[in-house]
């Protein structure tokens, strides 16, 4: 019996600074309500889907940023978009901004959450890529600070669910190969993917052109290596005065895209995804078990990058 | 000072079973000319190029298989091909099948060496993934041998070559991101990649138009991740009655092709790659140093796939 999953994509257009949780969260539950009318088992919103993307801001007031970051999930502002889900039993994944107490000690993630048909979370994930710059650099037309306001995850985990095996990054992860890797070799058969990515990258504006580009090749690459489907979802559009590209969509396990969104607002756009289509490719040429060779693979665990070791520690580069 | 290398796709048309190396070589000689008053520094010419992609068949006779090897580097048949390149100084990169004697032990390899352009070997890769299978499989309309007739390498090194850092795979090694990742931590800003790959693959015959997308969208992400310029080279054409995919290209750090065979022929196409170029990556999105997090990339060496640990021993398989 195929194992079909109806996956929606909830693009949002730009969430300006002056926007209310209430005010986003009414959008959100819109396009759940247009989702549930098309088929859909669950809806794929952004990263940092409930406030604008405020770490294009340097402010140095710990208050200030906290205020953009959720302590509970769920909670009073996003309740109504839980309460929605579990009556029309269609499942999330939203990303927002976490404000976490462990041990005591306060933490700030770049989160997203699974949520099922029942409206329980089941499965939340920290970014690991967090791009961008830790100080202010004025000489940017706008800041990129995820690693001042955020200290990144350090796993890749996966979900049954939907009938499937789920598993969650987010944003500047998906350029990275080892995302989709560490998942793959967990079985997964579809991972969500919530961004929000400037037109314009100022260390190499250059390349602005082709941000589209690499968003999809991206998604395709990782999409066809590890036999899964792919799911991108944009904040798409001119926040604040700055240009997101779009381009959200659902890739298939051969790489190909299945569905699109064609706009740079909020738009809902759907796919009828087989999760046994992955077999295909997790059977044949990416059967991890016959022909990955990790005898060959030790730098990519030993080392960071190619002057420092995975601990940070400077390395002797070769060559 | 621009650090420029003009690379030269030296891509074959069919070589089949009658004929011999020094027909073949004949052509590569050819080709080899051609590139040189185009201006190549280095001609980049496919995987097995010497003889017919052989792993299609199944011989039990040894003796009949070793014939497909060479026992040295160069040898008489190729000589004339490395005393060309010495006197036109033209560096290449040649792919064939290599019976070595390490410690007194037969080794069958899947081989590519680099040569600079005095005709020396500079440096020499053992194909780490080989794809197909061991046992004879009458199902199939031709085999995929090579996991039977070549043991598989261990390593991706780096040389310093024509003024940057060159590195080499083969054919199926450029799906796998593991490939390109070792050699981008070690600074590669080209990799080069002959490869033969047939347009049907029997496992999963659905696929088959989908070949060159594959082979194009690997190179693309392997040479956009890595900030490295990758070249690949096919055996093209029908070759024994069997059609082989073309589309050689030649793939800046940016993930865009530069120069492209049109044919299924013997073909030279040329590009103009300035080395300096990677570092518009390697510098800003892709800066392993600063962005990379090994910590969550430990089930990349910890396990093969699936269900097997990096030792090929059962492992409990999470989700």
């Amino acid at each position: 019996m195929p194992r079909y999953v109806n996956v929606a994509m909830g693009q949002l257009g730009p969430v300006n600074r002056a926007d209310s949780r209430q005010d986003v969260v009414a959008r959100l539950m819109e396009m759940m309500r247009e989702a549930k009318s098309l088929g859909a088992d669950i809806i794929v919103y952004p990263e940092l889907a409930l406030t604008t993307f405020f770490p294009r801001w340097y402010i140095e007031d710990q208050n200030t940023i906290d205020e953009w970051f959720e302590t509970a999930m769920p909670n009073p502002a996003t309740q109504p978009l839980f309460d929605l889900a579990k009556s029309m039993q269609i499942g999330f994944y939203l990303g927002y901004a976490e404000l976490a107490r462990e041990d005591g000690e306060v933490k700030h993630y770049n989160t997203s959450i699974l949520v099922d048909k029942t409206g329980e979370i089941i499965g939340k994930y920290h970014k690991v890529h967090l791009p961008g710059h830790r100080e202010n650099e004025p000489w940017r037309a706008f800041q990129h600070l995820e690693k001042r306001y955020f200290e990144p995850g350090n796993r890749f985990d996966v979900y049954p669910a939907f009938g499937g095996v789920f598993g969650m990054a987010i944003c500047n992860d998906r350029r990275w190969a080892e995302t989709y890797r560490v998942m793959g070799l967990q079985g997964v058969e579809m991972v969500l993917i919530g961004y929000n990515t400037p037109v314009h990258n100022a260390p190499a504006p250059e390349h602005d052109d082709l941000s589209l580009f690499h968003n999809q090749l991206s998604l395709q690459a990782g999409a066809y290596q590890n036999g899964t489907w792919v799911v991108g979802v944009a904040k798409a559009g001119c926040e604040e005065g700055i240009e997101q590209i779009g381009g959200s969509c659902i890739i298939a396990p051969s790489g190909e895209i299945v569905a699109s969104c064609i706009s740079k607002h909020d738009e809902v756009a759907i796919a009828h995804c087989d999760l046994d289509f992955c077999q295909k490719y997790k059977k044949t040429t990416f059967n991890f078990d016959i022909h990955r060779q990790p005898a060959a693979y030790g730098p990519i665990t030993q080392y960071k990058g190619e002057t420092l070791d995975a601990n940070g520690q400077r390395r002797i580069c070769r060559g």
